[in-house]
């Protein structure tokens, strides 16, 4: 694994523990945990429980004994990593955001569609999916139950901006984020909206906003954060997204990704309504999902909350018992499951870079709507 | 009308709004109020569109433009008001709880049986039976939409006394109000239970307790509880009651009624388990009900948040479009309907006398109990 | 009254029941209901309890026991009945949207202004600023309590439009509706959230939506909606209208007024973010308020559900204890409490014309943007 | 470790996670599971990454590489082998509850002390208080916020017997499990009632009742229940107790536990009110807290929905930024990792031996008042 920041912490509980819970189709190690600090890595990696650690991720393309590479280095080394690594033959998983920019994300599909010829595999990591009740939500628009998508809503709140004092880290300046709000959660956003619904962004109208535009320094890294140090600088992303989507069955869908939602901390939420139905989903209550069912008899309809606990659900029958509660992190368990089995079954694990590379481009078009106006903008350029 | 206290202002609004939305089998007027002291019971009449006042309810008993007599004094002139009332040939609306005593309410259900031999007929006022989502859910439990009633959660929530400032009134001394939290709103807690499950409580064991038991004296009155004075005096009624009742199918039900449910201002609550699913009510929350059905898909049960506001639902048509909320006095305007329809089709309205005796006979049983130890008591006796 | 829809039964059940909970300082009769049809109007004022009824408005103007004329017509006439009005000397209640266009919005605004020169007064009915939680939202924001408005998410979502079989009714037809769900229920969004805020929008950038394009032609009248007839038309409204709107004060707000939100009946949703905490406001739970405290300590810090039902709350003290919940029509009681205080202070009551035609304005700077790919569009042309 | 049913999966879960996030004062490996059949408990120990197995547990006593013994079997087994592993000098985690008698508890309990005075401690597993709402919840009560505890509403419910075809599984037979709902569930009501208050019961009035008396002999096991096989037999545990519970501060509540509150899958629920506020826990949204402070204005009470999840709530730093979920299993690590430290730093862990004790003794005074037709019964004999 390479990086080992946040994202590796959840990486490495996911390879920890899949293997505990779930009957996987091969034996997988924690070889190999690399950084460019040897200090530092090595720390993680005693933590962490990775065998080795190295400071060159270069050095893991030859090694006969790593089958899998996987990325959680921020985005902008995401594509010069993946693209080694699957020209080596090593399976990638790969963290989102993808890619910094769309020309990245291109190189990456068709690395990783050459590679697929080889049966070496790529895979990025919307988590979010495997949400059981995510991916139930999927499973319930699937089979018809909400009928005709026709309107979706999809957000991603948070607020660890509205603070003034919380400084100017990598997050807010855009030669190293890429973007801001929009990229880092407003693309779990357009995932997950995708994901669920079956359906493709085709064409968005949008704003991009800074509300705090200039911030303290960084002293020390914190988290997400930091503490503030002397000095200031301007915050040159956004600080929250707007935006209209267009799906590619002519539905229209409302999108928001922001920072500054005074009281919302982790807050993705989406609602999809369809002719016969809706689905309503939040990850601040990720253990339940509403599912309204508009063929019922008129006195009974409303939305049900249906504890997505029972072993009927997706991945549940490997964990507790019904209504024992899954946190944060067993998606990751879920991801990394469900990626050795594609593997071992030689068929492509979703969403796949090609998939990836459409919600590249849904935030490249929104970033191009909001330059030009808010004028409506299709994401097949 | 004989009373102006709260309730009276609750039952003019129901007097006065019903036949402005339902088509009411006969006109009804807001003839006289009557009270005690002139000057108040004028303002009030005057206040809330009553024609005419009077200081004794005897004069209304030779009047023959007078059908209807509503009670709503306090309990202890219940017995005697509603027994001439009856005697005289009034049909007789009577505030809940019924009486003081086991022993009035037996006397006036004799006097309402004896009426309604002659087609003169009585009603209490357990107003919440009427609110659509409490009516809905006994319609679904008699449907058999959730089975065998296996168990009940019944409670009434209220933290009016958690503030020991707050003064003697007398709702507090025996000798006026016959019983604190128990018969207050324990009483509704009972008959909404019974109601919705279309069973009887036979036997309880109980404990009573009153956590503060000395207040100060009363200075002036205002809404349920009043001023603090000079002086203080002790509290001779419960301030929570907890029991255990066993219902004539043979299921349990725990039931609780306090004053000192912290943040809890009025939350009449109740949970029917069945063999084939749920309901769940809460006043706090009345426009809605929850509903689960065990017999859906194992992977689509959970409770439905039902809005009680469709025009299929019991007494909506009247009101407004679906989603347009109802408040709480609205039950006192189903209560007059149903009350005036029940008298022109010269049906027995419900609750009966016979029922309200019920609820009382439950009552003195949970204070039998608690004087003994909690022993079981039946309430047949 | 001039008109007895559905607004009509609102609107006199808040003339109605006003006086008997709040001391109005002056008092005031339900005198003559006015409609086309001397049948139907009849029949209305028979059941909502108006003295008289006439068939032309304008035999109102002259006659001197009228004071009050409030207009609850389709939003077509608003504008000749409310000039006519405040012309002849009336003050005038008037039903939103205030007008179909904006030209009528002007000139209504101006006899409202050469009106309140002569002590003459006009408001317009968006009822639901007068929802107690709503009031107090507007009460917080002020007191500074949230600090400074950062952002906003304002949306009204029903779903009776879901159903193919609704038939095309005069609300669905550009000629008699002016405009869809923006017209109806977004105008509700703006007001409130101008409202809550303090500030106003001065541009936009929108999409209008007609999902569903041919409905039969309508049968029947019934309710909001009605029965399908033979042959079918086409929709020449907007089902769903999503817009992005810039605040006085720099903050951007997201909008949706829908009318496709399966499950969701009548939720107008409004919360406001702003640098010291926020406020969440759902219609559907109208008794409660969100409110989050960002000063509070970290480790306390949550969403406050208050219910908005103390004596110290809006309106509240005219009503019941604390708990005993409001519904819908409370809101008109408190609009016409608040009309006939402002004009016997011979002070202008709120919304003025001049407050409602700056909603018009925003209206129809959605059109004007919708109708120009979203181009962000200016609210004062 | 001795035990591999669903708690071993659980504890195994934390021994593997709580090295991971926490820093521990001292390295802690999973060297050998126990289990009478060889095959189970090797395929057991594969799966969960344990070194080595065993079938007898008395040969871990001699080892010297062993210093704790986790103790996850059937409750029958506890007593035996936790006081063996005590004289041998092991430290103890003991699964609740912690035995079927009390009698057993308190050679247990000696035993503990007995240990204690060389410096061998001994804990058991009530993991639920190590949920971090509930660890706040108690943080809370104990700074005073809510003042004096004045009354508790304790319950935990559960539905997997609904279903009648659910067979006679050991935890359904008196002689193996000790007892039904109680034991199973309601000791942990107990628990984290005694827990969260900082008070013990002193004396309890109760009912145990069995719903469906006969069941289907077990065919297969299966989670926490299994298939049906041929024949029936008879329930000999309670379904369902509700008791009273008198605390040592004089304040009641009111408890429950049921396997038969349909819909209701994993719902321990704790409300305590107390003179200056209250706090609300329920474990099917376990990672936020109710808590309402009744020294706020009056206009702004309310309960607060407090995420659990900053870095400043107990645990939370060591794992995911705020608003990023927990779920079931991080209890068993934080009762790994809070039993390492009580063990390095030579202090009693908690919940001590004669902490459960107290628990057992408040379970077998349920009984007796159950069986004494609810007679008040002292916990202290």
């Amino acid at each position: 694994m390479v990086g080992y920041g946040f994202m590796g912490a959840a990486h490495s509980q996911g390879w920890r523990v899949a293997p505990r819970f779930f009957d996987l189709p091969a034996q997988v190690g924690m070889n190999v945990l690399v950084g460019r600090h040897s200090d530092g890595v090595e720390a993680a990696a005693a933590k962490w429980g990775w065998s080795e650690t190295a400071t060159d991720w270069r050095t893991l393309l030859d090694r006969d004994d790593i089958d899998i590479i996987d990325i959680v280095t921020p985005g902008d080394s995401h594509a010069e990593i993946a693209i080694a690594a699957l020209e080596a033959g090593k399976h990638v998983m790969c963290e989102k955001p993808m890619s910094n920019t769309v020309a990245e994300a291109i190189a990456m599909t068709a690395a990783a569609e050459a590679a697929a010829a080889k049966g070496v595999l790529a895979m990025v990591g919307y988590t979010y999916r495997r949400v059981p009740a995510a991916t139930f939500a999927r499973d319930l628009v699937a089979a018809g139950k909400i009928g005709e998508v026709q309107q979706v809503r999809a957000s991603y709140l948070q607020d660890w901006l509205v603070d003034p004092t919380v400084p100017l880290s990598w997050r807010l300046q855009k030669e190293l984020a890429g973007s801001g709000a929009l990229g880092d959660i407003g693309a779990h956003a357009i995932d997950l909206a995708q994901f669920v619904t079956g359906l493709t962004l085709t064409a968005v109208s949008g704003t991009l906003e800074t509300i705090i535009a200039e911030r303290p320094l960084e002293g020390e890294r914190s988290g997400i954060t930091g503490t503030a140090g002397e000095g200031s600088g301007m915050v040159t992303v956004d600080d929250m997204a707007l935006f209209t989507g267009r799906f590619s069955n002519g539905a229209l869908g409302s999108f928001e990704a922001t920072r500054f939602s005074t009281g919302r901390k982790n807050a993705l939420r989406l609602e999809v309504s369809g002719s016969l139905g809706a689905i309503s989903f939040d990850l601040e209550d990720l253990n339940s999902l509403g599912f309204y069912d508009a063929t019922a008899p008129a006195t009974e309809q409303g939305f049900t909350k249906i504890y997505v606990t029972e072993p009927q659900h997706p991945y549940i029958s490997a964990w507790w018992p019904a209504g024992h509660m899954l946190g944060y992190e067993h998606g990751f368990s879920h991801q990394a499951k469900d990626f050795v089995e594609a593997i071992v079954a030689a068929q492509q694990p979703t969403p796949s870079f090609a998939d990836a590379l459409q919600v590249q481009r849904v935030l490249a078009a929104v970033e191009t709507s909001a330059g030009n106006g808010s004028a409506w903008t299709s994401t097949s350029n």
